[in-house]
């Protein structure tokens, strides 16, 4: 089968790819629409080691299943939860299973991705899509799931001031979900053609050059991608105030100065996965416009292409049809 | 007057530092003896680019309060508070005094500091000593006070496990006041002989070779006073939990990590200074051991000598008689 791969130095498309096999309880997906995230960009530059198919954001149909289809899967279209995890280790008994201390996680840690012809997922993980979805919108559930994660993550009292840094894939999503928080909420970012879309959703936004370093602000949610988005975010929360850190970046060396932290007394909060059940609700009942991110479209015999388009600024989600 | 002195580059003592002068509602003091902190250390590394008189650990008495001395202050013992504060600003007016924005700070920032023949603070900022604690344990109040607000900040629920990271100053007091709480507490550090007082308070305690790094500790405490910390505490704590972070240190470039936070979905909290009643109260209690974390004495006249001591490895708290 064809497959995008990773070998730790070089991205290629496979075409000769070995097939995936299902274990127990798995089942084998043909993707339909996959989503390039900036995860699978940092993964290139070393970000976790991770080597194989590249891709975790998906929308497929259910080949089959090794094991009962006890919830009638098979030929459905479905999209998933990436980490597959044991059920039997303390995080996963403790119900913290997207922290199950033996998961693989689908294209990042351990397990072959999704820009492939085919790949496995545990069936657990499937979450069927309504017809009412179209895969265009069901192919951002995982990205969706996040960004509602880090709404979940804050105690919203009062009606705070909350920064969403970024204007990225994940920060133009966590964007327009937290407006829908009782907060006061605007985006910093760099691109005018991108902030243009808070323009359209009613979202207050400012070029990054624009705005001061007063250290007022209740929360910021650094989607930045970028090493730097920290620093950023430490100047711009007030003491006492939270910072949501979604951003993940391969290791470098750099000043680091984390006394802010310290002397205001923040909270910096890690935020990954969220609950795709949520994002498939949130999609059903169009509370997020997902459609106006696709920026770019290829296929998965352009996927080289596809993912040096998803570096260059401007571009926001680049989809490939497989 | 005689005043230990850092002025950006060197540390030496000025034997005739010009006398201070107590602003509106502010105490003339006259410290009895003075603690070193790492902060002092740090501040002649650059950090918070202070330059003026160091020090803000201290147990003194009033000369002289400029306004009326509503609290009969004058001659009394006293420690304080090291935040003056404005009382005017948004953080002061939400009760968060310690963040105040137009706060100076005793010795770190924007006022001169307490290793002198005399200083000032805002009246408001003294608390008298009852007779019962002495000298040698009053000028604890304030490292003590830092130690009581990292446990405040935690909200203990069945019965967690805490590391507390460095056996130094700071962490040989929250280490005590950790072990009050309902927890299985242990401290990590690099020195036997400071390690052993642990074994006389009855508390867990690890050399840091000797540990794994199986993320299984519901709190880590940083109290190292080193950059390498908060990269082993991310290593120790678990998915999902918290970070209390002491350490401040002058910025370094190094290799930052910070992916832990996000993948683990840690919180890392910023601890800074605590409630100086709260601790003049835990010392009349005697429910912290103060007393054998002296390790040595010495006159203000040896203050650069005192500073260089309290650099040396094995060395705890060291004290200087003004």
């Amino acid at each position: 089968m064809r497959a995008l791969v990773f070998d730790g130095t070089t991205l290629a498309l496979d075409p000769r790819r070995a097939e995936p096999t299902a274990a127990e309880g798995e089942a084998l997906i043909r993707p339909i629409k996959v989503g390039i995230c900036s995860t699978d960009l940092e993964i290139c530059k070393g970000y976790m080691g991770f080597t194989g198919v590249l891709g975790h954001e998906f929308v497929g149909v259910v080949e089959s299943i090794n094991g009962p289809d006890t919830r009638r899967l098979v030929g459905k279209r479905v999209v998933g939860g990436i980490n597959a995890v044991c059920l039997k280790c303390d995080m996963c008994r403790a119900g913290l299973t997207t922290h199950c201390r033996n998961r693989t996680v689908l294209g990042i840690s351990g397990r072959d991705g999704c820009f492939a012809d085919r790949f496995t997922l545990p069936a657990i993980n499937l979450v069927p899509v309504p017809e009412s979805i179209d895969n265009d919108a069901a192919v951002f559930a995982e990205p969706l799931a996040a960004a509602l994660h880090a709404a979940r993550q804050l105690h919203v009292e009062g009606k705070p001031y909350i920064t969403v840094l970024g204007d990225g894939r994940l920060g133009l999503l966590c964007v327009q979900v937290m407006a829908q928080l009782n907060a006061s909420v605007r985006l910093i970012g760099k691109h005018p053609d991108k902030m243009n879309l808070c323009t359209k959703w009613g979202i207050k936004h400012r070029h990054v050059s624009e705005i001061g370093r007063r250290a007022d602000q209740d929360v910021v949610v650094d989607c930045t991608g970028s090493a730097d988005g920290l620093d950023l975010a430490l100047q711009l929360v007030r003491p006492r105030g939270k910072v949501l850190l979604k951003t993940t970046v391969a290791p470098e060396t750099r000043l680091t100065d984390l006394s802010p932290i310290v002397i205001n007394e923040i909270e910096v909060i890690g935020s990954r996965c969220g609950s795709i059940p949520d994002a498939i609700d949130a999609l059903r009942r169009k509370q997020v416009d997902v459609a106006s991110l696709i920026s770019r479209r290829f296929r998965l015999d352009d996927g080289v292409k596809s993912m040096q388009t998803a570096k260059q600024p401007g571009v926001i989600k680049v989809l490939m049809e497989v």
